[in-house]
């Protein structure tokens, strides 16, 4: 896939500790990250016996663990899937930031590796946006998310999302339809089809964009691991956008991580009426995210050069020819020290209260005259 | 209607001001507030023959001019109307704020006065809420400002609208259902029914609640007034609420004078794909409103008192007894001074390194040890 790969030891110690360990646990993110994937591995395969390690042993003995990590690897193979760590040319290096937030619900940290179907490479996804919200999506949900997939998709952004109904869906199918890349982030194994009804999203991801998991292949979706996947959305995508989620959806703890990750969370707002709107607008309300109403406002808002509006410099205009005989009339009535009231200022210029009132602020705008608790005087650098 | 009045003279020359002048003039109130209304009037109108004051006295001319201010008022009573001006204890000092706030599209200052009909009295609407938006609402949009206005009147803030279809009717009838106060402010006179379709609406907020307008009675609804109109209403609430306001739309004029005024502006959400929301949402974008999606929310941003939620102190713990034994052993292998890996303390404590990470997390949480890059150390104080 790639022509820089890690070294196989390393990625055969990665295979074996995600086969012993649960996806996003914050512990074995900081040991590898301190002392190594391979010293944890071995660490692990040591402390087997050990009676202190009792629980850690029985979790892994719960599941398909003791196999050959090499034998993991070729079977995956065969299946389609690619296991990219770091040090592939492939890997995504943006999630290295998860070493650096903190914890949410006790997962965190960078995965050991990414097992990936399909042809996307995970490094092309550094200036994607993820798009996600409630299963329970209402029409007006899908539309929006649709609706804005297909516009960032169709400028070259990849989309990321998971591949549950409702919002996950209509973003997929809204950049597929903008002609543009969509990629799924699973809880389960990247072999696994979940839900059932979307055999066909998957195995059409699968072909041209890619499905992707921390889960090693079979793996079983749990909770546990949405809220793991849920960071890995986070930290693939440049930033997230929130459409429809209700108070206590899930897909806000994909924007919480997105906060931690200080990347940008948007959300899409709704009808105040409607229920799966309701998380969103607590998020916006809270100054956690930034409301979006299109495509467009997204990409403005993820573009990494942003768009800076300069604001023209406005120059004072302090040339006497510009101004009319009567507001020349009017500043010839202004003392350049003390200041004057409009009353004085008029009857020294013989004119009306209201058309000196009227000219002295035309010669405040530009910059002729200043105004201060003793009235009006001359401004300091219009004696020219 | 008080017991405090402003002086007769102080009155009468207000309401030739205002026969004289347009609502809203910024030059009027600017020399007001400087000279009094007694100078200007005057200086108006001794200026009238001056041909330099042309201009002006044909304005002038082309009103009702030149009635006696006191027939005038006495006309105006019949009617049921009074004039309220600063002095009188009925002035609604929020008003005044308008002094010190920057002129948009011409118009700005604190009135003259006021023309009232009705029983609610100005100065009991300090605590009051606007509720404006498109005269071409939606269903949801009229449903969203009657639920708002219809929980904050219930609560004891009064609802200042105008008194156009749409959002202003539906605030109004929601304020009237919440079994509150509401007043409409106009843009033509007090006196006048516009629109027309608005006859029960009005006679009903002038036997209960109460219809203001700047514009001398009988004055007709224009533009410019529109505009003036709007700085009175953002002026005499405590905060501002926008619902539904396409991006042109007039009710963004009175959003933008509220935060001229430093009041709270906020703004209800809708569908993106609804026109008549986009102007809020434009507004929610920039940050000039605040995003309120119930009237209880309304309520917490201009409640005076505001809601401050104090967060509890979290108390560190660093007695040893209440750690379990393995988390001591952890403790007891973590060196004193320079910080040590998490595997050099797993080989000392004799502990699988899984089990020591979690270990040193509980304890980093207790505030008994600390990480740097060195590794992990005993926290500064936790040495008892």
């Amino acid at each position: 896939m790639s022509a820089a790969l890690a070294p196989e030891a390393e990625r055969l110690a990665r295979v074996g500790l995600a086969q012993l360990t649960e996806p996003g646990d914050p512990r074995v993110a900081a040991v590898v990250a301190e002392a190594g994937a391979q010293v944890l591995y071995a660490d692990v395969l040591r402390q087997r016996a050990d009676r202190t390690t009792r629980q850690i042993r029985e979790d892994a003995e719960s599941r398909l663990g003791g196999r050959d990590p090499a034998d993991e690897l070729a079977d995956a193979a065969k299946a389609g899937l690619r296991f990219v760590v770091p040090g592939d040319e492939e890997w995504p290096s943006q999630l290295e930031d998860l070493a650096h937030a903190p914890a949410l619900q006790q997962r965190g940290g960078p995965p050991l590796g990414l097992w990936v179907r399909g042809p996307v490479r995970l490094d092309t996804l550094a200036g994607s946006v993820a798009v996600v919200g409630s299963r329970s999506a209402t029409s007006y949900g899908g539309d929006a998310a649709g609706l804005i997939a297909a516009v960032v998709a169709r400028a070259g952004c990849p989309i990321v999302s998971g591949a549950a109904y409702g919002i996950d869906q209509a973003a997929h199918r809204g950049a597929l339809g903008g002609g543009g890349t969509t990629v799924a982030v699973l809880a389960c194994g990247a072999d696994r089809i979940y839900p059932e009804g979307h055999r066909d999203l998957l195995e059409h991801l699968a072909r041209e964009g890619a499905v992707i998991s921390e889960t090693r292949p079979g793996g079983a979706p749990m909770r546990i691991r949405f809220l793991s996947r849920n960071r890995i959305i986070a930290a693939l995508a440049a930033g997230t956008v929130l459409v429809e989620a209700a108070v206590r959806s899930g897909a806000l703890n994909t924007a919480n991580w997105a906060g931690r990750l200080n990347r940008p969370v948007m959300g899409v707002p709704g009808p105040i009426t409607s229920a799966p709107s309701q998380g969103v607008h607590q998020l916006l309300r809270s100054g956690a995210a930034t409301l979006v109403t299109s495509g467009s406002e997204v990409l403005d808002v993820v573009s990494p050069a942003g768009e800076h509006v300069v604001e023209e410099p406005r120059g004072r205009e302090r040339s006497r020819d510009r101004l009319s005989s009567q507001d020349r009339q009017v500043l010839d009535a202004v003392p350049v020290r003390h200041g004057a009231g409009t009353h004085s200022i008029a009857r020294a210029a013989g004119l009306a209260m209201l058309t000196v009132a009227s000219a002295l602020e035309r010669l405040r705008g530009g910059g002729y005259v200043e105004k201060d608790e003793g009235g009006w005087r001359l401004a300091a650098l219009a004696h020219d």
